[in-house]
C-alpha cells in the first residue's frame, strides 16, 4: 500500500527531517520485521538520510551543493533558471529505503531521513511503501 | 524474473529516456500494484530520473557534471581515461527503484527514467525486477 | 533476516571491496533469485559499485570527491570538521541494491561493491537483506 506524505518546504534549499512521519507509517502498519521504501515524485528534491545532531551538517552541506552546481552560471539553457536545482537532486537520489526490525525503522545512531529541498520554498510529497519480511 | 533492456546510446555524455521501456515491461508483466527495481551492471553509466519536458535540463546537468568531474586532470591514475565517467556514475547510483500503481509507473508530472551515459557511446544493458505488492 | 557486516577501513578516505561479504550472505542463506538490499547505518560513508580492476580508478574518484567537498573551508559550520565526508557519503548514498540469480550476484564484468570511506579510519557496519523472488 502507497503511503504519501506532503511537505511544506520554506526556504530554497533546505532539508526537512520526515523520520518521524516514515516511523508513523511503519507503526500504524503494525510492521516488525520489514523494509521501508521512500520516493520523491519531484526532479528538484531529494531524499537523503543524514546527521540530526549538529545543524551545521545541513549549511555545510547545502553550502557545498551550491558550490558544485550554482544557481545561475551563463552557460545554462534551461529556460526555468533551477539547473542547479536539478542536478543537485539527483545526486543526492530519489528513492532509497531504510531497514524495519522489531517495530523501528533501523537508523544509526545519528542517521535521520531528510527531504532535501533545492527549489523551494514548495509543498512536495513523499512516497512510502513498506515491505514486511 | 529478471528483465534486461539493450539501450545504445549516441554520444559521450548523454541522457537516453527509458520510461516507455520499463513501463513495457510492467505491462507485460500484467502488475497492478509492486515496485519496479531498475539496475545498470555498468561502472560508467548509470541511471537517474528527471524532466522530460525542456531538454535544457539535461543540456545543463550534463554541463555541470563535466564541470565537478573534467575529463582530463594530469594528476589522474586510471589508465582508461574515463576516471571522471566513474565519479559521475557513482554519484547518478546504479540502482533505483519506482513504484508501480494501478498498472502504472507513479512517475511525478515531469519525471522520466533516464539511462544517464558517461562513457559512450556504447551498447548498454538495464536490468529490471517488478515486484507484485 | 537482518545481516550485519563489520568492516575495518584504514584511511581517512578509502573504497573497501566488500563483494565477497556480501556473497558469502547470499550464499550462506542459499539465495536461487532474488536481490541483495544493502544499507550503511552511518554518515560519512557510503556504499557505491565501482569497478575492481584498475586501482587508479579508486584513486582518481577520492581525488574529485576531495575537490568537490575541500575537507577545509572556513564558511564551515560543523563542529566536527567532517562535513566533506558527509556531502560526499549523501553523493555515493547509503542504500543500494543488486540481484541475484542462479545463487551468484548479478554484478558486470568489471563491477565490485564498496564501502566508501570517507571519514576514517573507523569500524562501519553493513546492514543486508536479501529477498527471494
Amino acid at each position: 500500500m502507497l503511503h504519501e506524505i506532503t511537505v511544506r518546504t520554506h526556504a530554497q534549499a533546505c532539508m526537512v527531517d520526515i523520520t518521524s512521519d516514515i516511523w508513523e507509517i511503519v507503526r500504524t502498519n503494525d510492521i516488525d520485521s520489514g523494509t521501508a521504501l521512500l520516493y520523491v515524485p519531484h526532479t528538484t528534491c531529494a531524499i537523503t538520510i543524514q546527521e540530526n545532531a549538529d545543524p551545521g551538517v545541513q549549511h555545510d552541506m547545502l553550502l557545498l551543493l551550491r558550490e558544485i552546481a550554482p544557481r545561475n552560471d551563463s552557460r545554462y539553457r534551461h529556460i526555468e533558471d533551477n539547473s542547479a536545482s536539478h542536478l543537485q537532486a539527483s545526486a543526492m537520489g530519489f528513492s532509497h529505503f531504510v531497514f524495519v526490525e522489531r517495530g523501528r525503522l533501523v537508523l544509526g545512531r545519528w542517521q535521520a531521513i531528510y527531504l532535501a529541498e533545492f527549489d523551494g520554498p514548495r509543498v512536495r510529497q513523499v512516497l512510502t511503501k513498506v515491505w514486511r519480511d
